[in-house]
């Protein structure tokens, strides 16, 4: 299928990326939007997780995309427009010119192997930020967590930032929603991980554990942390840090974590 | 002295917090703009690094912070605006109502401990993003480095929003402005620091490293990386990741790098 121009804002083929930001806040109804070209490569690559709905780009962005169009999968169509009509569409400046809409699907579960297969998921508990969220998701990827596991609260990895921020990792790992905190501990003892609840109150050093065979890694925000119910329930790691600033961004204090948990599983 | 009310937008005393945005991208004459409480507090503490210049709060934030002006170094003022007010003084919405001006004071310079102390050392070489400069400080200040150096081309790490990211970490760690990576391998070898470059193509693994006494941890950006010939000049490692997904934040790989390099000198 050949690109589509489209040289009309009020197109109706162009009505999911419509009042890009206002949508972002409410939702789009199965549907979320990509953007720049590392998170539309993931999103197009074989075995997504994702369906692309439709892509839509600057004329001066096809030539370096001709081969992933190619390789597109069937009926996903490509629309072209002038970037002043996507800044139209979207109503603000795009930049970059590389747009996509991804199809939401149904909502997913987390499948793990069984025990004994070794097993790493990643629990966010009131994760409001979604940098934050964006950077676990690369994280995750990044030291081959199995999946993650979100409460109620905590933002949507499929907001357009968490997937740029996630450098489209929130398009790969696995992840599912569950209620909230003690649900994701009841999933723990399910599967047979330990719950580590990771917090600058922790009782062990981060070094000084033998990382557990399967291993639900429990991140809080920065400010108040995990709920106090929830860290007397599992085992609670620190991260040495020098005396007088005790202060990691959750991302960063999550990926010194999985870094450490996967030891061994890495290449 | 007690808190000066201004309701004028146009209050000369209020110039230094005039076109916000439009002063980041061109600079202030010796002075930078800190925002919000964590950063003001850092800025105002005993022993901090760089003189204040005046405080601005909106009255809503005078009761929280009334201690915290109380034990300020004297001659700073304290001006009382509106939000609206320092919202047409900054040209943007000021949601949290807390800005106050620093002054740079000399271009500092960077001392360490003679060998044989300890030493670390993060240089950044061609960091243009603001986020990535102001989390590897606050990397660099929980692992306890001691200080930053920065290459022509890295971007000002007082530039307020790297500030804020640093969670002010960018007003207390030790900075210096060298002109290239040159001239950075030449400051590890006028101090007997081991030059480490982190990279994806590194030969050595983190975990495998014995961190060496004295060590400068050289650190580029996430695309084009380090340039080649300092490659060749420094040891090389690598962070180990899941196959398929080799990609971290500068920011995050660096806190790893100082992780692990600084074990054994944490809390």
């Amino acid at each position: 299928m050949r690109p589509i121009p489209v040289d009309d804002p009020t197109d109706p083929r162009l009505a999911p990326y419509t009042a890009m930001r206002e949508r972002d806040l409410v939702g789009r109804e199965g549907r979320f939007i990509v953007e720049g070209e590392v998170t539309l490569r993931v999103m197009l690559s074989e075995g997504a997780r994702f369906r692309a709905e439709s892509v839509l780009l600057a004329p001066e962005r096809m030539e370096g995309l001709a081969e992933l169009l190619a390789d597109r999968p069937e009926g996903v169509p490509v629309y072209v427009a002038a970037k002043a009509v996507m800044s139209a569409v979207a109503g603000f400046p795009i930049h970059r010119g590389v747009l996509a809409v991804g199809l939401r699907g149904a909502e997913p579960s987390l499948a793990l192997p069984p025990a004994p297969a070794p097993g790493l998921v990643v629990g966010l508990v009131g994760l409001t930020n979604h940098d934050n969220v964006g950077g676990l998701f690369r994280n995750a990827a990044a030291f081959g967590a199995d999946g993650v596991l979100m409460d109620a609260a905590t933002c949507d990895p499929l907001y357009r930032k968490a997937i740029r921020v996630s450098a489209g990792a929130a398009l790969t790992v696995p992840f599912a929603r569950l209620p909230d905190g003690a649900a994701l501990l009841a999933f723990a003892d399910a599967h047979g991980l330990v719950p580590l609840a990771l917090s600058p109150a922790g009782r062990e050093t981060l070094t000084d554990l033998t990382p557990p065979r399967r291993a639900l890694l429990l991140l809080g925000t920065e400010g108040p942390g995990l709920p106090r119910e929830l860290m007397a329930r599992a085992r609670t790691i620190r991260i040495a840090m020098a005396p007088g600033f005790d202060s990691l961004n959750v991302a960063t204090a999550g990926a010194l974590a999985l870094h450490h948990l996967a030891a061994g599983r890495l290449g």
